[in-house]
């Protein structure tokens, strides 16, 4: 493959005006007609932000569109606020319905308000359409640019139809079959068009009652469902099941690696985002100090003050603690091992509902086995610990903590897988029984069976 | 939408034979047909395996395959083992060649090579060659049924030729172009050809140099490289240039998911897993317990012995804590902020690099990008946590548990950002970095670091 083109100027000599000698016209479209739009905009994310809107204020609408939909969210708002209006307008006109509602909304609200009164009536109506859909479902995703066809049409004039409309359609491998309610009746792919005889109808080579969403489902459940029927894209319904947009498999890839970034920034005590500060969107890398502190805060001192308790179950074993202070080496490790016992637990759990391999309705059998394999690994750890033991503070010790140690890691497993089911069961994210919330209440649990274990034992031994 | 047809047996009444009365063939034809072979799938999951097997035998080999690439993972074993072998053949014979080698690759090597012999030699070579690739590269997920187009062709030839192989064909949206020597010269999609005239070339149509991955790409990348182009198939050359097969959109969603889990897990500090055992194909509800404990364990054991350095940190400092047994109070308190700040930086750390958000080259700014927001967060806690500490222990405790914190979340902090960090330049995989190996890690250092500051602290008021 060629050496990719660049834009006629280096990010290391970013003498202003130095590149517009070089950067005609012609150039310019050269480049936006050989370079993937991708390449483009990575392009652009290296350049000073004047240069890039210079650049950028200079290409074809059509290519404008293209690479800005390319662009990750900081550089989009970024350069989009320093477009003027009528020029801008002329981009979103050029843009997908489902990405220029994104545009929009990213917007402050009296820009986007200004921009809707330069596009044409057809095309704010859609906006204002699309973006009444709550985030995060299938409505917000979905885009208004679908082809359709009525059944009675043969697959010849079918083919000639989406000839025609193909420009302004996201998609014609996928169309759809609507009645004159528009409600959704079948799809037929381009494939088995090409494939069937021209004067066939429609009606007799469709698949009836196709797979669909609807407009308030959620986005994960869509990427699911396109996932689990290798689907091309997804036709939404309304109330109604009149067809109003689809959502095509490029969205699906962002929704999947969106909510898997999402249940991992959960799992270790990160908080979810929404509207435009949302740490998933922005990425870590862009993302402001302050942000990541509001992020990262709050759950700190939640632990903070839930850990108060493991304090207390300490000051009330204060007596045994000082009689055999060799306990207090063990205390970081038992507690320790019970959290990361309950961490992988929550890890496994949290995932496995995350990817729909596991139900609610299997916590019980679970639990059984749970129960099994911490058990095991209980035992396992013990024996280990039990041989710290004996070297580090004589026989009474060594039993101590082993019991201690299965016990704990048994606690811990149990808490771990539990708590997500727990969480599932209230509707809220298994997610949010992340690692270090796991861990500190793991804590409070493995402090109190630690000293209770060590001063029951200790009495048994003083009184026998 | 319709109720969905079932299986002529209810699960709640497995009477054996029952079904079969039913179960004419007509019923079953008409079930393939109509039904998604994913919810077939589903469907046989609920079966009693002997009556599952009976199912399957009477589908047509097209069904069967259908059906059979929709399964999970162990319902798939489990129906191959038991049908014969000439039947399986034929049901291998429709699969797509990249579902083919791994199902020919899930089966002990006999039964593998019995069936390679029932089956016609071309498709044999084609296995033998597909499964030559090393897991997890472009090679292993590619399939070898793409279409082909010359140069020279009309683009009315070349939709003839497309509407003749559509049928083994994995997608004839995109068709590639190739040379006299097999090298990948460009891309046509279908909807270029149908926009096109008739009489034009394909060369003049055909976008040249298109973006492709080399047989031996982690599968991680292409993934990302189609999701950055939006493509629905990406071509894979070998290391002469020459188009040897494809990887279409469906493939990639099930690479997106088993990566995101693999790094999940690895965070949770469970082994990921190679090979027929992998408990990311499994999944935690078919795996059994034995799969888990070997997957959980190791990892435990290892930081169970990293944990004996807390100990002998602590067994260090044990005049301080016999002094003030006060102090053993925010020991718990004080490790977990530690470990829980560090989860929280690693969390974040890792699943950046995963997705390609942050580079290896960022880690010099970020770091001091995590100092300021570790700082600023460790203040907040230390001030939080000296109001308990004034309540608990007097002044001097609080304003040792003050320091400490600070000292600690900095620790931890800075620990949980440069590990991944420092795993990927070792060329290891960052979500090694684990929550519970970072938070055994952050313990050791909140030991030393807290009951360090304590003895410091005290010996200076006890001289003063």
């Amino acid at each position: 493959m060629n050496e990719p083109l660049k834009f006629p100027t280096s990010p290391s000599a970013p003498g202003s005006g130095e590149y517009a000698e070089h950067a005609d016209d012609q150039t310019l479209r050269r480049l936006c007609e050989s370079e993937h739009p991708a390449d483009l905009a990575a392009q652009f994310s290296e350049l000073e932000l004047e240069q890039a809107v210079d650049i950028f204020s200079r290409l074809t609408p059509d290519c404008c569109a293209d690479v800005l939909v390319h662009m990750d969210y900081d550089d989009q708002r970024e350069i989009a606020a320093r477009l003027p209006d009528d020029a801008l307008a002329k981009v979103i006109a050029k843009m997908s319905s489902d990405d220029r509602v994104d545009l929009i909304q990213s917007m402050p609200d009296e820009r986007g308000e200004t921009l809707l009164h330069h596009l044409a009536k057809k095309e704010r109506e859609d906006i204002l359409r699309l973006s009444s859909y709550e985030e995060d479902t299938a409505g917000a995703l979905m885009t208004s640019e679908y082809a359709t066809l009525s059944p009675h049409l043969t697959a010849r004039q079918a083919i000639d139809k989406l000839r025609l409309e193909a420009p302004d359609k996201e998609t014609i491998y996928y169309a759809y079959v609507i009645d004159v309610e528009r409600r959704l009746i079948g799809l037929v792919s381009l494939r088995e068009l090409i494939l069937s005889k021209p004067g066939k109808r429609i009606e007799d080579i469709m698949r009836r009652d196709p797979i669909c969403a609807k407009v308030h489902d959620d986005q994960e459940e869509v990427a699911r469902q396109m996932a689990k029927y290798d689907l091309l894209a997804i036709p939404v319904t309304n109330g109604n099941d009149a067809l109003v947009g689809i959502i095509t498999f490029d969205d699906v890839h962002d929704v999947i690696e969106e909510e898997a970034t999402e249940d991992f920034h959960r799992m270790g005590s990160i908080s979810p985002g929404t509207g435009p500060e949302d740490l998933v969107d922005i990425g870590l890398r862009d993302a402001s100090s302050w942000l990541l502190i509001q992020k990262r805060l709050p759950w700190l001192l939640a632990l903070v003050f839930m850990n108060i308790f493991s304090g207390a179950g300490i000051a009330y074993y204060e007596e045994t603690i000082q009689a055999t202070v060799a306990l207090v080496f063990f205390l970081p490790l038992l507690i320790g091992s019970g959290g990361n016992a309950g961490a992988q637990s929550a890890t496994l759990m949290v995932r496995a509902l995350a990817i729909g391999d596991v139900m609610k309705k299997d916590w019980f059998w679970l639990l059984g086995k749970e129960i099994g394999i911490a058990l095991c690994i209980g035992v396992c750890m013990g024996i280990a610990v039990s041989l710290i033991g004996i070297f580090r503070g004589g026989p009474d010790v060594a039993v101590i903590v082993a019991l201690a140690m299965v016990c704990v890691v048994l606690f811990g497993s149990l808490l771990g897988m539990s708590l997500p089911f727990l969480l599932t069961r209230l509707n809220l994210d298994p997610a949010t029984a992340s690692a270090p919330l796991v861990t500190s209440m793991a804590d409070i649990g493995g402090v109190v069976i630690y000293f209770g274990i060590a001063s029951w034992y200790l009495n048994l031994y003083a009184a026998a």
